[in-house]
């Protein structure tokens, strides 16, 4: 029999990916959890009934017999909602920022504002699989992580754990993001107009995905440059790294710190020296693909690293982190 | 000298084009005049001052002895503007659709709303040059035509006009617009992620615009059909339309007619037979292409037309009617 | 145990699309077949070997008993290639033109060459299942049909079936399409800087998927108007259907028609009137969505509908054709 | 009198811009020589007639008095006719990369083929004359700056000139450009499909660009980080550019730099600290745009640089040098 998992936030980008991927999870049946109505719905074919639509409620979730809550939903309304579901009997699945950073003071550094739930803070898991796999059965309450930090941890976290980056002159992340990482609601530097045939960059070295990076690579923020940027593109995420090393002598080295890092990860790819994916590579897929180019001569090597936005950075992940929590195969709808 | 002119809604697209095309102008001195701030401005680089900055009204417009003001506003503001500009000495160039519909009934039954200015309403000149040129010089209220039916005019009235088309079978206006025809106010449906990789249609049937098509073409409702769609693209119109007759024998003897219709204009060009414009055809520029393919066998003709929907479609032709009426080259800042 | 089909020109769109779509079959194991290598590869990433590759050829298909080959190839490559998979033992099924047309004299007038296999040409059965799903079992040759015969077929034939279409007021069909319909061969006028930002008709009145509309419309030459445009997004079929008729009073009528023709049908989807669909309702998947809209006053309706071009308009089809033929639920891998 | 210059490529997307940009300019008159017919033109109108067309070649230059010679062609191509041209009596401006590198050395490690003309290459003025205007009038050989190196030099060499950078830590350019920098050619890279929702990195650490930014900036190719991305977009190109410093230790600090670099500079244009430009700023316009954003506590910087690369990146900057080169005011045609 299925197991039933409720969607907060369905109609949201990440939210209707959820839906997408889970209609093909041979374990679990989707209950949509109507929360609030900002977002506008799809005209939808007549006698096509999707899943089953319920209010969103810790009555529900006991009624029904959730076994995990996926919370596609604004911080502030994550905050408001796991620790009811959690209590309910559901493992919160977090989409949101809102218990990603450990301590309320980092919270409040880079969200501007004093987290409501410290204790649900501190005991989150941070459900980057592939260097917390262990954590993530048996948790309450899943941070999951943000797209631009799991591309980038999963680029960076081989260089500094291996010890081969230098740190002192630094690690400069340059990321870009397709627009559906901004979210659906509406607004003027997300319409079309001012997007298409344009290309901008936002939040140079404030971005508040800045901290999740240095909480899981070890490095220190004066080591660490990240500046985001808006492609003209609906989803997918390319990340471009920067570093220097005087530890490897040539891009087949580099690459095979990242084959040990990564040996048996289903999700994670790489590329032969040289060749380096895009966004094409990963679209619609929970794969985080990665490619190297290194200058022997100057010790400096560059790291590409993509994902597509809505799933590997969003919805695939969370669903990874699903499979984890509830005991089915990891890759189960993902492949 | 140069003389000043006004324009409100600056911020908005047509108003930004105003200001861009205005630029040029060898005989004007633009003036943007604040008055909403629904719309956020763009970053600005230091030290590069554009047009002096008033606050919307009459007594700027006396004041600063404006010659004429640009109304890039919606139909409700330009119904509350346009009167007290006139009366302070300008000429009001419309750019909404608040004084197209010549009558009360027509305009309620199309914009669902009743018009607070109907003797204006009545007064107003459709500021359609290539029809209307003589009766621009002295107007004091121009509305200037809807982007659809500056288009659609222009390919359908040498039909009906020169009584080649066969107006029982119908005439076809599928019409095809770049986003920015919809404004710069966020929404849903223009922003990035609704409409990039997609394309839809919508007011099938029941346009706003089509009654100007019907005034200034001579057809009858039941005569003609349209449909709007959206094209991921940021400006231009296309239009496709079709239609029957049995009084042309080949693609020539169509394109004689349009020749005929249009010839020594400045802004309308046309195409040999069988070749078509695209929207890159005109694309920043005042022009309205048109070609034209035909099938003598069965009298099927097809026209596509194409404008740029915020020069010909909006700011270019408000210029064009602002140098009609202040007795400037027609094309002054045009070409 | 699985079947093995093989899929030539699988580095295309149509065939990349078929190798993804197959990749979720439960019944079939795909062979990729390498014929030309006109198509440059993508990078791919490493120790992520995909279907075998073999060489493509009557011994391949007979050593490795392949039950299909899928030709995603051009009409002159399908017309050499089909007999000899086929007489190898094989369902050819073909996504090109070449065996769609009948006769030898239609597809000369439309394809301006010559037959070179007037035998199979007779033979062929046209894969529309929704309009010929008993004849697919047991036939050698399916030829798969055409990207906007499908939209347009599905959407008319109810029209001309029930009678309700004034035939001789003409049905204009407004067809438009993402580039992925040209194929993945570089040419100017597919070429992203063309292409962005533009918007443009092509083959108007004269396309060659024309033909394929009238045989299964039953529609003739002169009652038929079709126009082709080219959408500036990679996939997607939208085309907006204008007909008259004194046979229905409401939107509701005409949408009986569809109701009725389509009952039962798992990949036509129908909207409530005055709602329709757009290019987003059906990507990646095998579904055509169709909406209506109708102003009784005057007998004026607008049919729209949509597809994926390279699902339901070729890959997606072509293995509901498959599953047809070679014995599997028709919606395997579809939904 | 208009002087008379020619254009040769005028099909290309540079060419093009030439043609559209000298239509404004009120002292010369463009004449287009056709030389290769590699690329198709688009349909035109009839009835207006543009600039006359004549045969690219020496005799041409002497007869109609050409003063100077655009060459928007292909390197292999500007390196045959730049010589003839000249000694015909036209100064020739090259926009291709053939006369940019200095030695025929560094031509040929970067270009990987022997420089046919080393006399004009040594003689040949690098035009970027923000840097270099004083050489340009009485040149011959005007060599316009590649689209990449225009927007990093112009960002860079102020932090180098002033000796603020820590060059040892190096500095990083991470470089975006719009699609049309790759020219009007077909290929695969650029075709739609590949381009439209996708975003893709390229030439990492051995752009051909590279040499003409140490040239001018005056780093070591081991300080300098160069890579080069494709934006889904027509034209633009924004750089995001990292170093750090201990020499400032403000925004405002290293703004001034800026400041006192590019005073009275006509086409360089600076944001308040903490903004910064993107595509839209600069399209159509011959402006660079540069802003920055500072970290004091760590002492990074990060500058963002943007031109549109058909303007300021070609066409543009090589009228700029035009109307150096032939005594016209610096701004003619392009404010």
């Amino acid at each position: 029999m299925r197991q039933r998992v409720g969607i907060v936030g369905f109609r949201g980008y990440s939210g209707a990916e959820l839906v997408r991927i889970l209609a093909r999870h041979a374990g679990v049946e989707p209950v949509l959890l109507e929360h609030r109505h900002d977002s506008e719905e799809r005209p939808a074919p007549r006698g096509r009934p999707g899943p089953s639509r319920l209010p969103c409620s810790a009555e529900t979730v006991r009624a029904e017999g959730l076994r995990a809550v996926f919370l596609a939903t604004p911080a502030e309304v994550s905050m408001e909602l796991a620790p009811s579901m959690i209590e309910a009997g559901a493992v919160a699945i977090d989409l949101s920022g809102a218990f990603r950073l450990q301590t309320i003071q980092n919270h409040k550094r880079w969200y501007k504002e004093d987290h409501t739930q410290p204790g649900w803070l501190a005991e989150a898991v941070y459900g980057l699989p592939e260097f917390y796999r262990r954590r993530v059965p048996g948790a309450k309450l899943i941070a999951n992580p943000g797209c631009y930090p799991t591309a980038a941890n999963l680029a960076i976290r081989p260089l500094t754990e291996s010890g081969i980056a230098d740190r002192k002159a630094g690690i400069v992340c340059d990321a870009k993001s397709g627009v559906s990482g901004a979210g659906r609601k509406p607004t003027l530097k997300t319409s079309f107009c001012e997007v298409a045939g344009n290309f901008s960059c936002y939040s140079i070295l404030d971005h508040r995905h800045v901290p999740e990076v240095l909480l899981h690579s070890g490095l220190d923020e004066a080591e660490f440059s990240f500046t985001a940027h808006l492609i003209p593109a609906g989803r997918g995420i390319l990340e471009t790294i920067y570093f220097r090393t005087d530890k490897v002598a040539s891009a087949e080295e580099l690459l095979a710190v990242y084959e040990k890092a990564y040996a048996g990860e289903p999700f994670v790819r790489l590329y032969d020296p040289g060749r380096v994916p895009d966004l094409h590579s990963v679209a619609h897929t929970n794969f985080c693909d990665i490619g190297v180019r290194f200058h022997p001569a100057s010790g400096r090597g560059v790291v590409v690293s993509v994902i597509d936005n809505l799933v590997k950075g969003a919805a695939g992940q969370a669903i990874q982190n699903m499979n984890l929590a509830l005991g089915f195969p990891e890759t189960e709808a993902l492949l």
